[in-house]
């Protein structure tokens, strides 16, 4: 099942006439082997792809006969337990004689500078070669079960936002609601893709609103909500925002709402066709289309204005921020099996602030939006 | 009130013959400036201690004028603004001339190496030292601000696990409790220290039975519950581990337990006086004591039979593994106002596992233990 994608690896290892590949980043690790430690950030991981064998390290934890991970159990991977006595630099002088290995690709974006120091004292005739979005990439198009896993995801927070918002009253805070998000999601063993942003009229006009750590404003009458969060199944992510008002919102607001709305529909409906605009403008090729063009399209739908700091979209998976970047200095291209977010949005200082967000599926043949939770003003009356 | 954090960086800057020192750790930037950006791992904030001055660097969403960080704009640090066309290489660029910086310090242990490498190369004429445990190991000695904030997790955590408790049913699962605990915490405002072990009978055999990805087992008549929890209250953390036994526990249980709470108590006890066994053994002085000399003085106290393959205990603070270690290979030394984690256990293959584990501070006159839900055995019976 994984396969194909340490294969995808191994391409790149014979394309830099490397011999193997060590790869230390947890979620790398995560979609080449399907394991998973219990940290994030503590090492307790790694993988080495030869062009003959797939190792898996770990302690005895993770590793353990008796261990839980049935996934690991199963699969063709060589499973070596690290103990205090024996740690991954003892497995790989061993493995680099047993395999002959003389070039070693690492992951530059991840090694810290005290790890590659080791590796280069203890493996001296090894030559180590840093590599930069190597796997990061690969990850970038999404395979058939990625991509059932993440449609699942958006469904999931589809059903969650209408059942919140149906509790959302007059007094209930920043806080309470991102809390009611994550209760229902935990309740049913999924997960928050990522802390929800919940901003509340002036709140809503800092792009990236800090709810845990702010003022914990509430809604009033003709109060304006941000709401932009993520569900998490089986490991893979959805991200969405939405606006939600509280009473008939003035003509001012209603009018921004829509000039955002047709920007985000519009830059959704025109990414796959190259009959369409974006693709017309820079005269590219389906397949070769840039995604700093989807970006610069989208800012153009807004007026003068209207700008906003951030970027346009970006990749979803196993991460919130993956490839491809939707931004002004992307140089990454429109292919099939990509998932990512539309979100432009529009912030007025001190007044408030709109985004509008999906995930979408790159099709051959169009793009498919996964998070479907209604666009059209949504409106809650007292 | 962190200005002595920014001058014991400081000191070791001048015994290092440095003229700054960049911080790219996220925790290390929280301890020494109170600031924190949304993610851990996305490299949004960053920090230079000069012998002059402090700098903060990070994007306009956690910069800007209007944004809600006040402890930033109330400190005497120089904030500095990352845009699109100015990242943080081109503000070093102008600082290290302005300040006449030759020789920087980076943290070995958290650079990665692309990270270092575009260093270098767009500030050749800057001497790079990568240096390790640096922030790490003054952080491993508590201010007053710091050990108030632990104590307080401390509470909050003894006060969820008695309430929970309460809610343990014969058929309630290991996530049910997870979830529970999570529930109570993130409700009142805190948070968790980290993702709860609930493992009951044969999964609390295994050290770090991952309750997430586990069988879930069920509380039934005559279960063993181990539960490892910690709260978080602004930004600090507590650790505890505790049994639970649902009906009278058999003679072989009990038996265990008392082996297992009388090493874990007389460790404690052990290690403030230089006069108790673990420091006269080794003839350390009081201050020179090893931690390394804990650990086997802990693991002595169990019969041969039991064995356990983890640490005696670890620092916690920001973080839940922080200096010092308490663990057979640890040079770290007992000095006051560290704030470690006290926890042998004893697991039997296949059968059921045990852990007692505190948060304890030292002081000049003895251990503190903060942690304080009861010990005894702890029986519920229905």
């Amino acid at each position: 099942m994984l396969q194909h994608r340490i294969e995808a690896l191994r391409q790149i290892i014979k394309e830099k006439n490397l011999d193997g590949f060590l790869v230390s980043n947890f979620y790398n690790i995560l979609y080449l082997s399907g394991f998973k430690t219990l940290t994030e950030n503590e090492r307790e991981g790694w993988m080495l792809i030869t062009t003959k064998n797939v190792y898996l390290f770990s302690d005895s934890r993770y590793l353990n006969i008796k261990s839980q991970n049935s996934k690991v159990k199963n699969s063709n991977q060589k499973l070596k337990v690290i103990t205090a006595e024996k740690g991954l630099i003892r497995y790989l002088q061993e493995i680099v004689v047993e395999e002959k290995i003389r070039n070693l690709g690492v992951e530059g974006d991840n090694l810290k500078i005290s790890e590659f120091n080791q590796f280069k004292k203890y493996l001296p005739d090894i030559d180590f070669v840093p590599l930069e979005k190597t796997i990061i990439k690969i990850r970038e198009i999404k395979d058939t079960e990625e991509i059932g896993k993440i449609k699942m995801a958006c469904q999931i927070a589809d059903k969650c936002l209408e059942e919140i918002v149906k509790t959302i009253k007059i007094g209930s805070s920043e806080k309470e609601i991102a809390f009611k998000i994550e209760f229902w999601l935990k309740e049913k063993n999924y997960d928050l893709a990522f802390y929800p942003i919940v901003a509340i009229d002036k709140n809503s006009s800092l792009p990236h609103y800090d709810t845990i750590n702010g003022n914990n404003e509430e809604v009033k009458n003709g109060s304006i909500i941000l709401i932009d969060y993520g569900a998490k199944y089986q490991n893979y992510l959805s991200d969405t925002t939405r606006m939600i008002f509280v009473g008939k919102p003035s003509q001012e607001i209603t009018n921004t709402y829509n000039i955002l709305l047709n920007a985000q529909e519009k830059t959704i409906a025109t990414i796959p066709h190259r009959s369409r605009p974006a693709c017309r403008q820079a005269g590219e090729a389906y397949g070769q289309l840039r995604l700093q063009t989807i970006d610069s399209f989208c800012r153009k739908q807004l007026s003068a204005d209207y700008s906003y700091p951030h970027s346009t979209g970006h990749g979803v998976g196993l991460e919130i921020h993956e490839y491809p970047k939707i931004s002004p200095s992307s140089e990454d291209l429109l292919l099939p099996n990509q998932v990512f977010t539309i979100e432009p949005g529009i912030y007025l200082d001190e007044k408030w602030g709109m985004r509008i967000e999906d995930t979408i599926l790159i099709k051959e043949n169009g793009a498919e939006v996964l998070t479907r939770f209604n666009k059209q003003p949504f409106v809650i009356n007292f």
